[in-house]
């Protein structure tokens, strides 16, 4: 049955497909994220702490690129999108459109966030959602920053962990490297765990503006207001925009400059023989 | 020895091998997440925390499902055997038979986490078997929904919680998406640590009615009583029973709708290549 | 150098490699279980909690095994050992040289953790070793039961634990579930992740008699005294000894019994199709 | 774009990728430690906690490797350099350039560490580097030992600590286990999780000279002044660069004597054929 609903149903324009793709994986990469968070702040740090955030989410970027990895290339993030368009490997027309559906689907991943914990958020703000105070939920949907972070350390920091981040998306996805197809978003996953070990303290690690985004639309909408972007007078909103867009590009050409020009092809071949040597070592000994 | 007892003893009957293989992993799946979680109460969180069930459990549905996938697919779910069988790739008849199996295992888990943890039950709860109150030991076996959660919430919860799971089971067993056969449990088990992180605040995560519905009934042989199925007025005991089998067929199809009828043959078939590079990088280079 | 020292220094002997490897799995094994446990008492719990002990127990069984396999198979542990004489695939002469030389290696891994926690140790107990009160670390080396648990109760959980765990064993390295080589050892660390979150309360999951054995030898020797046997009026230290015996044949047979004969050989051909697929479906589509 | 570059940009000299190789990959190794560890530190705990540290920094040790393994083969640590110079698998200058490399690589991830934190940590000390005291941030660069632990024992713990973990990386990259390449960066950091598990309590496991050295150095620079080597007398600082290096050698020793020369190359051919009977089930059945 579904070979046939397949033949009738299936995308033949790759652009849809794509952007498809990347609605579907970033509404996945945001249910996730906003739940765990949601999780440890509104059972006030009893039921998630920070080691469940890092594998929930690190697992929640895994499976939002693998599910969308055919029909997108699974970026579910603008930093990631600019990156490959630096290296012109995608255009500056598709870049914007993913940019368009990983909002829209990061908006769609709050909404469902906030209808799995409706009950839970009135409860703990008693129906009044708040971006600041003791009962604020905003960081449920939005990343907030520590109190002891300034404007300017927070752009070095979205600058920085946005940086190595895309670093390691080059070294994953190097064919050089020869990661295997399916391993690949799970490693990418398990990069990003380790991101938010390192990373967590001063502002909750997006590193994604879409993420960032997205979210805080879908919160003025539920009653947040104005303040998701005014709080701190406009002076934090746009560093989680702004920070990870510089980071993506800079990462990207660290990691070829770096690392990836130099990767050697002939000993990318000598490593192919070690992988096949069960193979071969019977005629070539 | 073995080869010669397993000429003897194998069971030629296909469906036979499938129930046993549902009774089996269920039976698995439910003595390590009811002693889980009996690991977290009677110890009164000093043993495990919410991480320790979140690894726990999505091990457990990464082993339960290994060890009876070649037998009977590893569903250990009616959730994931209703998805099937709205694919029309099983009948109505297996499938309630698998129900019956599973419900029947996850029994068989139940009553053996009461033997393990047998004495530490009579310890913490003084022998008197409670589902309220401080000393109340039900959440051992059924899952219990938070003070904050109505009904309303919580079958919106089990719908979202168990289609996000049944995706990705979508997604991780579609051979267009190459996941070598020993990794699929162990990767679907992932995505239920992800879904722990995620979707644990509300009620638990059972996402599984033969989870839920095989210990509550144990519940009531050893003491609990018929309150495991009264207690709020009877206004709880059939979300979990209900909730997934909406969620895991909304799943499925959200799955092949959204993703699966669009990942591309081609595309396929040159990840392939990519796959097969080293053995074939002499013929065609 | 290594391949012409290699060719003088290494051993001939089959049965005195496996030995070896016993020897030094069992004793990497304990050095880090010891060590864990370790970190944990002496600090308070503040350095490590359960999952810390989760994760750390679980890859001391990966590495132990892994660094054996090609010598002995890997067993480090009696109960392993016992199963497969069970199975009559290994002699029983050959059964209790592997014991030996298992306990032996928890012997030099308690020893171990006594060098590097030796300072630790002392600052807590103030150089007084006890088996009981407030400042008791015989649990660094052997296991210890909770007080809630009595030893018929303590039986049955070490026969359940270990049998789980066996089956594992059995599933794991099953050639019809075709796992890779390299993955196995790897694959049954983590069942035994599942086991310590899941069984981890009543006793410690030791599960294994050369655990429990060497290091309470050793902890006589370095002034814990006779009280390692003979606390609780020497209702207990046989139960770590026992249990897992019977708990290992009990687990081998239950697998082949209610999986494993079962698993039908034309289904695994069919699985080596799916796995060779991509070599193949040129030649056969 | 990125081949054009690629073929104008790219290192021809083999030592020069090497040098640039340990550079970066201990840049990211030790940008991530310290920011776990300052995670921990100036959230007080609040954040990090001692699993999210072992899992940072085991997937720091893992991703470290990764990045620079083609270039370099992956040390980025002296004692593990040290090893594989006392098997004379590299020449006395390569191993003095490799440590130098090594150690400016440190010093850079120290100083982005300080980069990414620099708002938190005058948060937490006011603006005083401080090394000892209630204050003290020192602890994100350089390990500290615990109060409980003397110069002898904190020697005995670096030796043994590191003499285990390069026993594994022999294990993990000799060609007779048959790991696939891309998997050994992650075994070899999935094992120093383990490591962290178990010896985490006395002085922090840092276990690699560079480590120590290249941030402890960079401390001086920025106002901890001379104290992060006079503390203790001097008694102290000596220990994680000389411990690990006699570590480094007696553990690739102990590995080649007691394990990898007697691991059978017979054996080894007889694993082969499992591993590739897929591909052989038809001509030699």
């Amino acid at each position: 049955m579904l070979e046939t609903l397949r033949s009738k149903l299936s995308l033949k324009n790759p652009l849809g497909r794509a952007l498809l793709g990347e609605f579907v994986g970033t509404a996945v990469l945001l249910v996730i994220i906003c739940c765990c968070v949601a999780q440890a702040l509104l059972s006030n740090g009893k039921m998630n702490e920070m080691i469940n955030i890092n594998v929930g989410v690190g697992l929640a970027v895994a499976f939002g690129i693998a599910i969308t990895a055919k029909l997108s290339g699974g970026h579910i993030n603008p930093a990631v999108s600019i990156m490959f368009f630096s290296f012109r490997q995608m255009s500056f027309v598709k870049f914007v459109l993913y940019c368009v559906a990983q909002t829209l689907g990061a908006f769609v991943g709050a909404a469902l966030t906030y209808i799995v914990y409706y009950d839970a958020i009135n409860k703990y703000d008693g129906g009044i959602r708040a971006v600041t105070g003791d009962k604020a939920t905003i960081g449920v949907f939005a990343s907030v920053p520590g109190e002891h972070l300034g404007p300017i350390n927070g752009l070095t920091d979205h600058i920085i962990g946005t940086a190595i981040f895309c670093i390691f998306i080059c070294h994953i996805t190097d064919k050089r490297n020869s990661y295997p197809a399916w391993t690949q978003p799970l490693i990418i996953g398990l990069n990003f765990v380790m991101i938010g070990t390192a990373f967590g303290y001063n502002a909750g690690y997006p590193y994604n503006p879409a993420r960032d985004l997205g979210p805080r639309i879908f919160a003025i909408l539920v009653g947040y207001g104005g303040e998701v972007f005014s709080f701190r007078n406009y002076s934090w909103f746009w560093v989680p925009l702004v920070g990870p867009m510089i980071g993506g590009v800079l990462g990207g050409w660290i990691y070829q400059l770096a690392v990836g020009f130099h990767v050697p092809d002939d000993r990318e071949h000598k490593y192919e023989l070690v992988a096949t040597k069960n193979g071969k070592d019977i005629e070539d000994p």
